[in-house]
Order: structure tokens, then sequence, then C-alpha cells
């Protein structure tokens, strides 16, 4: 149980997850640069494993598990991308999981973790029932919770994103972050302050799901209650652990509409040709938002994932 | 007026196209792979600058008119890819460029083709009116007409394609094109008979506009009538420039349903995480229709292009 990672704890992770892990690309787009007078340069985490960043903190998770906790199994909720992460890592490496999903969850997303090996259990749609088949499946199996960001294992791995983006481009003025639970936003801030050379962090947050934002700004923790947004990543509040990185490391936290989100997200499939899930376009909405601050910079911004049903886009 | 392409030719065109155009990505996917036993390798003109490998040749094109031609400017009819690909590599040379376009092509075309510095003629939508209008331009102005594939500078341009993907993937054991005016497909062709070893090459067509595979198997070009197809790329019928290329280069030309083709375009978005426009994904299609042959091969599929309302998708 260690505190706040340390440089070593991400340089460890990295090397952990190589493995299992992509080098995700950075792609530039001049028409969009041109539009925000921004030098952009986009870390494509929709290309990564599961199609999300989240691969990487489950997986440097799931090899810092006790040989008797592997036996065991491991078990979370999520009917997201870190049920995906989840299961894709369990099965790499041979552990059980379990993944509890509220049977209202799309087929699509219940079979793509069955893909990966990892048991299903429904549940009603509520984080009560959710936690509860969670806590049924311990008592069960002596299984394993994964959190899917209020842990630092999983901020070691996501700070590996920031790393490769520092590799990559070593002269970023400013990286910007999506915030729901905070997993990815606190592994960028210890990215930046690690191995970035006085990189600016900000992150992007849907305004009707700004409980990052009221957090950071009264320094303490403010629970949202799961609000609806078409960035369907980032209605988790954030965690503890993550607030802990954040509230000293992040410049700024900008809320963005629902209306920017769409319109952001449309830009990057209609300019660069590539797939983006809502969540994952909140970050461009937000330097388009404060564009004034951005002008003429060379800004970092983490496309953190593509799942996204494509017969049933919000345009 | 040259006959068909020699190596030299499509080495001259390489070297006089490079500095407007990208070498662009070639990409895989293991899931795709799995899916069908075939080891992909995906030529990605969809990042391509207007979206489409069609910048190729009419930049291959513009290139080599006279002083007086370019002085004169240039005209076509397209509500595709092509217009936007001769309006863009006209302002980059610096020749004025009028394109015929049906009225009731989408404002987003029309606009595109505006913001690149072309003159938009609007026409009624009929073949017969486009060409006359274009001989209207022609007649006022001396303007040269481009066609988008019946003409050896552009089946050149095109060539680049495959002569690039073979650079980068030279243990290619087949490559796949769609075929619509068979400017691409020609051109894929010579480039595997003069950079490849051995290299099968195919083409993919949509059934409701299968006039290359019947011109294919007759010997004769057999036109088609501009059949609807969820493919609009590939509604124009082939030329005779491009069919006598083809004719004896080509092993074989495979059509597809219009499911197959929305079902392919939807697995590259979802597992690839790319925008490919529905005649991009013709060959996909057409290697999963025919995947006896193609299994445990080593396989270019050319992804011409991604330029796709995606305000209304055909899933």
């Amino acid at each position: 149980m260690h505190m706040i990672p340390h440089k070593q704890h991400i340089l460890d992770a990295a090397d952990r997850i190589a493995p299992y892990v992509h080098e995700t690309p950075v792609k530039t787009c001049r028409s969009i640069d041109e539009k925000a007078g921004v030098s952009f340069y986009f870390k494509c985490e929709n290309f990564q494993k599961i199609g999300a960043f989240k691969i990487r903190g489950g997986t440097n998770t799931l090899l810092q598990l006790s040989a008797d906790e592997k036996r065991k199994g491991v078990v979370t909720h999520s009917s997201g991308n870190h049920a995906q992460a989840l299961a894709l890592a369990a099965r790499n490496l041979g552990i059980k999981a379990t993944i509890v999903m509220p049977h209202t969850a799309k087929n699509v997303k219940k079979n793509a973790v069955k893909d990966y090996g990892a048991e299903v259990v429904e549940c009603e749609p509520s984080m009560a029932a959710r936690q509860q088949n969670v806590d049924q499946v311990i008592a069960k199996s002596g299984a394993v919770a994964i959190s899917p960001f209020n842990d630092y294992r999983i901020i070691e791995g996501q700070a590996t994103v920031g790393k490769e983006l520092l590799a990559q481009i070593p002269a970023l003025e400013a990286i910007i972050a999506p915030v729901g639970g905070g997993g990815l936003l606190s592994g960028t801030a210890l990215a930046a302050e690690y191995f970035g050379s006085g990189v600016e962090v900000f992150a992007g947050e849907p305004e009707v799901a700004d409980d990052a934002y009221h957090s950071f700004y009264k320094g303490e923790l403010i629970p949202g209650n799961y609000p609806e947004t078409v960035a369907d990543g980032l209605r988790v509040s954030l965690g503890d652990k993550p607030f802990g990185i954040i509230k000293n490391r992040v410049n700024d936290i900008i809320t963005v509409t629902e209306e920017a989100i769409i319109s952001a997200m449309r830009l990057v499939w209609e300019r660069m040709k590539i797939v983006v899930e809502p969540s994952a376009a909140v970050p461009l909405a937000a330097v388009l938002k404060e564009q004034a601050h951005f002008a003429g910079k060379r800004v970092g911004v983490i496309l953190s994932g593509g799942n996204v049903d494509v017969g049933n886009l919000p345009f």
C-alpha cells in the first residue's frame, strides 16, 4: 500500500505492462490546428487494446497481485471500458474475472466482456445493486475487487499514457485529459511532473457532470450523482486517491456543454477520420472553449477511447 | 499522349506528387485477421489529403499541364472525391478550377470544394446536364477538362498507392482495390506488375453496380447506368483506358451485396476505430466473401477514402 506514486513506480509500470499494451501513435491534423490556432498532438488511445487506455491500469494492477489473489480471481462492476480492460488483462494473465453489469447494459457490451473469457453477473441498474453483487462474489470466491480508478496501481498504469506522449513529443507545453473518476487525469498530472518540463496539465469535464470541477475549486471531494451525459465514461465521481494527486498538480478543469462535446467529436471524426467516443472528445471541446489560453501552444490531447455504438450516434 | 504507363511513368509520378500528398500509413488489426484467417494490411488512403486517394491522380495530371493550359484553368463534373481532389490540386498549383456539381449535391460537398477555392457551377442532376455544363465552361474559357479516371496521368497518380504499399509491405501476396471508373484498380494492377513479385490483384465491386465484373468476363466494355449503391464512389462505369489495363492484369473481380458492404464498413469502424466510406469497405467485403481463397495469405486492402456524412450512416 504505497502513497502517491513516485517516478520509479511509473517507470516500473511502463516496463511491466509493455508486453500487453500498444504504444499508441500521436496524430496531428492541420485543419483542426488552423481552426483553433493551436498545434495539437492527439494521443490515440482509441487505437489501444480494448479501444481505450483502461487496459494499462488494469494490466498494471493484475500483474501485482499475489499468487493467492491471482488464484482467487478478480471482480469489478462496470458497464464500460473498465469491464473490457479487466476481462482482457485477466485473460492475458490466466486469472478468472467476474464482471457485474446492469442487466440494462447493451448486449454488445456484455458479449465483448464474455468474448474475453470473463464471467458476467447481471444485476439491477443501481449503484447499490452493483456493489451488493460485487460483495456477493467476494463472499463466495474471495475474489479481489479492482477499482476502475481509486487505486494507485491503476493510476500508475494510466500515467504511462502521458509518459509515452512526452517521450513522443518532448516539446509539449500543455496536456489535457478528460476527467471522470480521475485515474487518467491524476496519472497524466504525475507524468507531466516526472517526465515533462514545465508542461501545464488541464482537464475537460462535462458541464452536467462537473463534480471534479467543484471538488477542485472547493478543495474537498464533492461527489456527483452519476448524471446523464453523452460522455458516458465520465459519469462517475472523482475518487479520493486521484483527487489527492489532482488538487495541486492540475492547472485548471474546464467544463463543456453537451453540444460542445458532440461537436468536437464530430470534428475529430470528419477531419481526422478516426472513431473516438464522446468522453474522448471532451478535452478538445475544452481547448476550443478556452482557445485564447492555448493559442500558439503545443498541446497534447489524450483521445482516451473509441468505444462507441456506431449505430446510435449523437449526430 | 502516351500509351499504357510504363514503370518509369509511375516512378516519375511518385516523385512529382510527393510534395503535395501524404505517404499514408498501413494499419493491421488482429481481430479482423482472426475473424477472416487472413493477414490484412490496410493502406489508409482515408488519411490522405482531401480524405481519399484521388488527390494523387489529380495532382499528377495538373502538374503536367502546359503553361497555356494552366493559364486557362481546369474543369470537371463530380459530386464526389474527384471534385475536392481537383479543387485542392488546382489551389496548390495556382490554377483556376471549375467544378460542375448537380444542384442536388449536399451543401457540405459544395462548400468543401468552395473552401479549396474552386468555382462551383450548379446544374440539373443528370449526366447530360453535367457534360453540357462542362462543355459550356470549355467554350467560354478554354478550360481543360480533367477526367476522374479515364486518363493515363490520373492512372499513374493512383498507381502510387500500390507502389507505396508494396514498398511498405514487400511480402504482400495479394492486393485488392475497389473498382468504379477503374483509375485506382488499373493503377494498382500496374504497381503490382512493376513493383511486386508475383502479387495477385483483385477488385471488389458492388453487386448492383457490376459493370466492371461483366466487362472483365465478357472481354469488352459493358457500361452500367449509374446504379444506386451505398458505395457512392463506385456508381460510375469503367473507362476504356483503365479497362485496357485491367482486362489482362487482374486476377478476379468479386461482387458483393449492399449488406456485405455496410457490414464490412462497420467492422472497420468498430475494430480499427477509423472512419472509412462505403466504397472503401468493398474490398474487405470481397475478401470476406471469398475467404477460402485468401486464407493464410498476406493481403493488402486499399481503404480508398473516408469521406462520409457521419450524420447519415447506413447503420
